[in-house]
């Protein structure tokens, strides 16, 4: 007998992934939690049939959506990362021996409960006497907190459900204005192939708001269409002028100080997105 | 009702594709052959059940196998392509004014002609006066033409059925000897995500046979993770030496000079495969 795990990921087409053993299954005040153990990828965590991450490529997402932006702020002492309860991008950060303080916050209690039960692998950050772990509303947290961060890392599901408030350009506002006079923002934004309106809206949004605007990639096998695009909103440093000779050493898979500037080369059909 | 076409991309992972009509199915003296227009790709081309090509994506994958080698090679006037009966690396190869002659070896006579049906964007290139179709076997055609080609594209299926000789290391010999003196090849050599083995195989031949040995890559989302990986065996011109200056201007989605470049940018967990 076999058992398979099946997204959609858009209306037209799936992915499947075949199951070892269903290890948790529950609903949370938000959404649906399953954590599997799968053979192609080990464990495994979907929100609401979305795939979130999995022990096998999970680095590439988490390494990509905190040390571009970290190593891009010369000096980033106080990040903020709204979702992400998985823990991936908080280990991630605390790699730098610069950041003095981690705000965490996580909406829902439960992904927070299964990461440190089923992926110890991740949430293995969460140990960090940096990391301070709230579980609240990521949106209400900018709101209340004006200059306070110097990186904000916007870790969120796709914008359906509980994350769509963290893809308007109102969010994005009060982002600005939570991070200190020279702070920057990453968030993930979807994929140039499937969901091109979202990035569209959102580099509208963001390059309105920020004097820098950048979009970067990366490849996520179990994300739609591989190609995965995060987008950067900087009041004053630019990633594409990060001296790499600077750049500490980090034990890494997929960035690397060459990766930093490579994953900034945006294909001509990318391009074109940008310019609308 | 709703019809899928599903591929098994591993043993445990899978992409299903919605399909809105089947417009060719046949079986070839070499593998089944199909041809759907779908929903999220348009018309795609399958043989033995693997996705090789479809209207949506297939830029990335012709635009890397071939412009990447073409601008290696400061004046490449043969070209010889083994494999990719769709056309669409033909019709990337014409747009190279200097290119004198494209000798095309396809062993399945079925796949050019449905290409010639059902994807004319793709065969397009096959009526240039300097393409030469020849029906027959790759791997006998560069046994038998010694020092003739300033390039090599060997656009294959899988390393299962008739690819199989496609990835041996006498077949790269073949292709060294089928070379000018200053001569290179490009090979799509499948991902790193999952056929890492293949691809330690492939560097570590061609390393051996090849002064110079380079692996760059591309996202092709109807490929297993996304991820694909190719590889260039080059007998003097360095991929990585060129002068970005003096490159064409061509009409491309994916490729450009300065992907060129950052397509050689290698993730550290590729670059441990390479090391072996």
């Amino acid at each position: 007998m076999e058992v398979w795990f099946t997204e959609d990921q858009t209306k037209n087409l799936r992915i499947s992934i075949r199951v070892k053993e269903v290890l948790f299954s529950g609903e949370s005040l938000f959404q649906k939690v399953l954590v599997m153990d799968t053979f192609e990828f080990g464990r495994l965590l979907a929100l609401d049939n979305v795939i979130q991450t999995n022990i096998k490529d999970e680095f590439v997402y988490h390494e990509m959506i905190t040390h571009v932006g970290l190593n891009t702020h010369p000096n980033p002492k106080k990040v903020l990362i709204i979702g992400g309860g998985d823990g991936g991008a908080v280990r991630e950060i605390v790699k730098h021996k610069g950041v003095e303080q981690v705000v965490h916050v996580e909406i829902d209690q439960m992904v927070i409960d299964v990461a440190k039960k089923y992926f110890p692998e991740l949430s293995i950050g969460f140990k960090d006497p940096r990391v301070e772990i709230l579980v609240a509303d990521g949106i209400k947290h900018v709101k209340d907190h004006k200059n306070t961060y110097d990186m904000i890392i916007v870790d969120s599901t796709d914008p359906i459900g509980p994350a769509v408030g963290l893809f308007s350009k109102e969010f994005y506002r009060d982002v600005f204005e939570s991070l200190t006079e020279d702070g920057l923002f990453v968030a993930q934004t979807e994929t140039p192939f499937f969901f091109e309106n979202v990035i569209k809206e959102v580099i509208a949004s963001v390059s309105e708001i920020f004097p820098i605007m950048r979009l970067f990639q990366a490849v996520v096998p179990t994300y739609p269409g591989g190609y995965w695009a995060f987008t950067m909103g900087s009041k004053k440093h630019d990633p594409l002028s990060v001296d790499m000779d600077k750049l500490p050493v980090m034990d890494t898979k997929w960035y690397s100080p060459e990766i930093h500037k490579s994953a900034f080369v945006l294909q001509p059909f990318v391009q074109a997105l940008l310019k609308g």
